[in-house]
């Protein structure tokens, strides 16, 4: 048995399509022709998306005594993000071919051209020509910026000139009014990021649920970000779902969390069937502002090693700033220490999406068996029982002498406890071929036997070796098998 | 034992104070005064909003072999929403005060003025004024409805005076600009309903699903509308979540389906714990343009029956305008009858934050027990256990002699498989009242007899009746207890 796993970036072409057309990803409003960096989960993305989404809430609130969870709005009061820094700080630098009219980001232009250089053998080149944009973004100087481009003589590759535009700020937040009283109506923004709605709950929370620090606020939801260039499926998207949690503590016990949470957030990834060696931290080379440590875990999908989850020391910056702007105490007493203080937070956010494509490119697997004349070519998708859209298929061998009836009958039984399905259409073998292309990882067979011994064979996804149960101990043995309880058990 | 169950609106304030108090809703970004009528949901509140929605979608797709989920993006093609009618006719026909600049909605104005003419016995009156308004509005005769303003000499509540400008129409769907490069930027709306990333996905999910009419789409997903009036707590919110069901139908079938999800939604309501004598159904006086059938259930709110879900028989109005305006075909083939056809549409479409605040008041009890010297009185949520933010809480009686430790050991067996909460703190009748107030249905208490016969009390929400369990069995019992499938079986 010989298994095929691409590692290109046309292994994603066939993720795309395979997502599509098994009812996984469809292009958003595509009767219209869809509309660019937005997508659509369908029958079978949705339910592997609320199995990942369950998955990582209940691990963080269910296995922590000490991480609750919050769902706050996408409309946020807009000081909230005058306070976070989005509204001053959160841009991408633009400039604009005056030929062409098109707009680009002026640091892609210079990342491109860098690359271009290393493909040239000129690494010094390149690493200094990156240097002189981050100085020049770091300090404001977007003239200086423009000039590198000029001076590299990059050209729009529509008009072909290098007759640029001064470089602008581009703010990534979509706006829009609310309100309809004339005079009250006001921009508010989508929010970029799930956090800053944990932290201007955190004393809500922190009082109500009679919190003691350390602990955590766990949040799933929307946030939207008017990129420039959204690229590669769904992994950069302007509308895109977070799970984030905000974990506070005590001032100076912050990289033990910090590393305790790193440790965590892997071992996560590892459970829910992601393979260690598809991993790999990668610590930030710059710290954000608000950052005293930061690491991406990365996933290696089919176009490379990239950002699935941040885990940041964030100190007390977002907190501190809340206060300030609003003049509303964020401060915490501590009883053992006896004394106020403004928590540090370290935060854990993965993109639910990101982590979504993760599975989908982990689990498709082409798979070759037998050789010359028995020689068989088979596509499935290896995604975890407790992950998988369905969990069970219930197959009648034939439709006639009861076993349509039986069948339906053993669906009635499961279908209360977890996601069953009931299919008659077509030969066996094509039946099988359905759910391995959608991942269920069992298919239960209503047989001849069946009728005399109340048995049934249960298919394994994976290995297609099967075995006989009695439909008596069906319920409880699969249930055990597609349970999530077998994910949390290797995280405690 | 008495209690005591409020029906005036005083009733709401409690249930608002305490949904805040015990981290059910929280205004949303209070440390910035809040933005109105956008609220957040905390630490109890999430659970319970998620278990409301969990309940839903698997009574809708688990339980229905023909009806499968979606989860559609909130950005749209703007297209969509020329499609349905939105862009030129989801309008609230708006007048200013010249004097005191204020906005109001004009059929609001008259709708209060009719009120108060019936107050002062004037019925008739009123029943005209209402139907000449009716009149003004379906024939987009907004200077009819001006001067019915002015007619009636309705006057601004802040300036006093009659000073109205011309009545405009306002329309209700938030919009932003998606895209940077300044060419291709372009107007998109946060989408007013979820109902419409089903229609455009109807073939995707019917041909990759190989669904066969009669077949139903499910979705949970927040809407946004720019609310002129919102009001009641989270009753009418200008972000919230919807729950809605599309049901594909031959022509001329849609009545029977119609009926029959009529009853189920009904069934469903009863089933999660709402008393038959709060709800009721409540006919359209007046059908929308594209439905043929309406209803509505209501349930008995502090503020009165109102509108928790509809049920619409939708024809193929929707199906029919997108085909027209993406010149898609939107036919499906039904191989029984051997006719291609645009299918008619039975939608059920309930507000998932309705159905939040109705459990809510339901469950908010006021409860009086014995008298004289012994007379106790407390607050309970009486929560369905299988919709209990929390399920079990386990309590040691005492801190020493080993029980803490039992209860911790204990609490870890169960929380895997259902919310458990460990408590510890202050005297054994506080620790219930904490667990009452957020509904929790059963306490597990460690105490001596415990460290000798591995038995443990546990007492019930509703009754406060203490039985003794074995530990062994508290799982399956428990697990039992709290299980959704206690809910299904009352639906099939």
């Amino acid at each position: 048995m010989e298994q095929k796993k691409q590692d290109t970036a046309s292994a994603l072409k066939d993720i795309i399509s395979h997502a599509k057309e098994y009812g996984f990803v469809f292009p958003s409003s595509e009767i219209y022709d869809g509309l660019q960096a937005v997508y659509d989960y369908g029958q079978n993305g949705v339910e592997l998306k609320n199995n990942l989404k369950n998955v990582w809430y209940k691990a963080m609130t269910m296995l922590n005594d000490n991480v609750v969870g919050l769902d706050a709005s996408i409309f946020m009061h807009p000081l909230t993000w005058k306070a976070s820094g989005h509204v001053d700080s959160f841009n991408d630098p633009m400039i604009d071919n005056k030929d062409s009219k098109k707009r680009y980001r002026a640091d892609t232009l210079l990342e491109e051209r860098a690359a271009a250089l290393e493909d040239e053998g000129k690494a010094d080149e390149a690493k200094a020509l990156m240097q002189a944009m981050a100085k020049g973004l770091d300090a404001g100087d977007l003239e200086a910026v423009r000039q590198l481009i000029i001076d590299q003589n990059i050209k729009c590759p529509v008009s072909g000139t290098a007759n640029w535009t001064e470089v602008r700020q581009f703010n990534l937040m979509f706006s829009t009014q609310v309100g309809a009283v004339s005079e009250d109506a006001s921009l508010i923004y989508l929010r970029p990021e799930t956090a800053q709605g944990i932290f201007v709950n955190f004393l809500n929370v922190q009082k109500t649920g009679r919190m003691k620090v350390p602990f955590g606020i766990a949040q799933i939801g929307k946030a939207f970000r008017n990129e420039i260039v959204a690229r590669n499926f769904i992994f950069r998207m302007r509308e895109f779902e977070q799970m984030e949690m905000q974990f506070f503590v005590r001032p100076g016990t912050e990289m033990e969390w910090y590393n305790k949470w790193k440790e965590t957030r892997m071992k996560f990834h590892q459970a829910i069937g992601l393979p260690a060696d598809s991993l790999k931290f990668h610590d930030h080379d710059k710290l954000a502002h608000y950052a005293n440590a930061a690491v991406d875990i990365e996933y290696k999908f089919p176009f490379g090693f990239k950002e699935m989850e941040g885990i940041h020391s964030r100190t007390d910056f977002d907190l501190k700033a809340h206060q300030d702007l609003s003049k509303k105490k964020q401060q915490y007493f501590d009883p053992e220490i006896n004394q106020n203080y403004i928590p540090y937070v370290v935060e854990t956010s993965v993109g639910a999406d990101r982590l979504f494509l993760a599975i989908l490119c982990n689990a498709y697997t082409e798979e070759t068996t037998g050789e010359g004349e028995s020689l068989k070519q088979r596509v499935y998708l290896n995604i975890h029982p407790a992950l998988a859209p369905t969990k069970v298929a219930v197959l009648p061998l034939v439709k006639k002498d009861g076993l349509a009836e039986k069948a339906q009958e053993i669906t009635n039984q499961l279908k209360f406890a977890f996601n069953t399905t009931y299919d008659d259409g077509g030969a066996i073998g094509k039946r099988y071929t359905r759910q391995d292309l959608i991942g269920t990882p069992y298919c239960v067979v209503v047989d001849y036997q069946t009728m005399e011994d109340q048995t049934v064979t249960v298919r394994d996804r994976n290995t297609m070796s099967q075995e006989r149960i009695s439909i008596a101990d069906l319920k409880e043995k699969l249930g055990h098998a597609v349970s999530m309880e077998r994910i949390f058990e290797k995280l405690v």
